[in-house]
């Protein structure tokens, strides 16, 4: 079956000034097309060039492209994918397995994802692109209720405890299974990754302690997979 | 086909003072006998029966005997009954759903039935068999590293909100999902309602607020599954 040159699909993405796909919703979706084995074109847009980009119909990325049309929302492309693409290995088993990662996927923003925000809010700013950077603040800081970023981060290492020990959950599974989904990996080890990968993109201190031997194994052969997508020299250090 | 006489299952539990089944665990493994639609009959152990009943073998309940053998640990017993029932409906659907549910297992223990600890430690004492209340105080002390129950639990209304605050991913997928498993109850509703049933079946202090309105619907339908098997009138209130 040949594909019709429209149906080539395109994923935008957030993307630092150092060029660097940053959003742990998009990574989450770049890990499920290369889990399917679909090939695709990225994007890069900044935090100000997303509203522009769509006409004001999407207001955050991932969105994909395909066939002429576009789709927000990492679940909703996630799923459609796995309608759309019957053929290649799926990302969801049944509703049971997807339902459990939605309840991973709440945990991991509650605990961990606000704590990262908490850690890494004012690196993301300094490692956006220069245009980006008065719109990142603004934006952020409001939802902040006027804290600036450099107060909200100011004691940060302080917090780190806190934050590694949310972690556990995480350490436990892995003590058990290679990957969180178990033998291999599922989408509940790409939104981990996601959250991981944004870390890494921009953080300037160190989320993990050097002795975290269940995580590094992990982030070791998760980075590892397919191809080494995750692998990048501009990645700053996860561990002390 | 007639099963032997042997092959009955009988279930031993953990019982209180006024005659209920206490143990998470054993409530998740009552829950996916349910599930299975699996007859059972119930053999009551107060907590220094335990060790005695198994010749030492098992320290711990549940235990499932079946056509003349013992089999302990919930986990071990749960998968053990899908393959030994493949005709039932499954407590898994599959590899990935299972390693999902013991990913939730791992969160739920370690956000939240660290903090029901610390707030039922000595309920669960005052609600033991009286010849039961010595080996608990001992045992959960010693592990407390000499603090009293009494001590360890003197300032547990202060912990409340962090308790609740814990919950909140389960509100999340609660606003989706009838279930935690989706549309149908799994095993992760069974391990979170075991941790229900043990705190309601031992709390003087109502866990949940009068507002939380979407653990109560939850709840309400889960007590409600297999026949209202988790009503009963001995439960305290959970809700304020």
């Amino acid at each position: 079956m040949t594909m019709a040159a429209d149906s080539k699909i395109r994923l935008h993405e957030l993307v630092l000034e150092n060029g660097r796909s940053a959003s742990p919703y998009v990574w989450r979706i770049r890990y499920a097309l290369a889990h399917k084995g679909l090939a695709y074109e990225s994007v890069p847009l900044g935090f100000t060039e997303i509203p522009k980009a769509f006409d004001g119909r999407f207001k955050t990325v991932p969105v994909l492209e395909m066939g002429g049309s576009m789709l927000g929302e990492s679940w909703d492309i996630a799923e459609y994918l796995d309608r759309e693409f019957p053929d290649t290995p799926k990302l969801f088993s049944g509703p049971a397995e997807l339902a459990m990662v939605r309840l991973f996927e709440a945990w991991f923003l509650w605990e961990v994802m606000r704590r990262l925000f908490g850690l890494y809010a004012l690196d993301v700013h300094n490692a956006a692109r220069p245009e980006d950077r008065g719109y990142f603040r603004r934006s952020r800081e409001a939802r902040l209720k006027g804290t600036t970023l450099e107060a909200f981060t100011a004691d940060r290492a302080s917090r780190l405890p806190a934050t590694r020990e949310a972690l556990y959950p995480l350490r436990t599974q892995l003590a058990r299974f290679p990957f969180l989904g178990g033998a291999s990996p599922n989408y509940a080890d790409y939104i981990a990754l996601g959250g991981f990968h944004w870390a890494a993109s921009v953080g300037t201190l160190p989320l993990l302690a050097r002795d975290d031997d269940g995580l590094r194994a992990w982030l070791e052969r998760s980075m590892d997979l397919y191809g080494g997508l995750g692998r990048d020299p501009r990645l700053k250090p996860l561990f002390e």
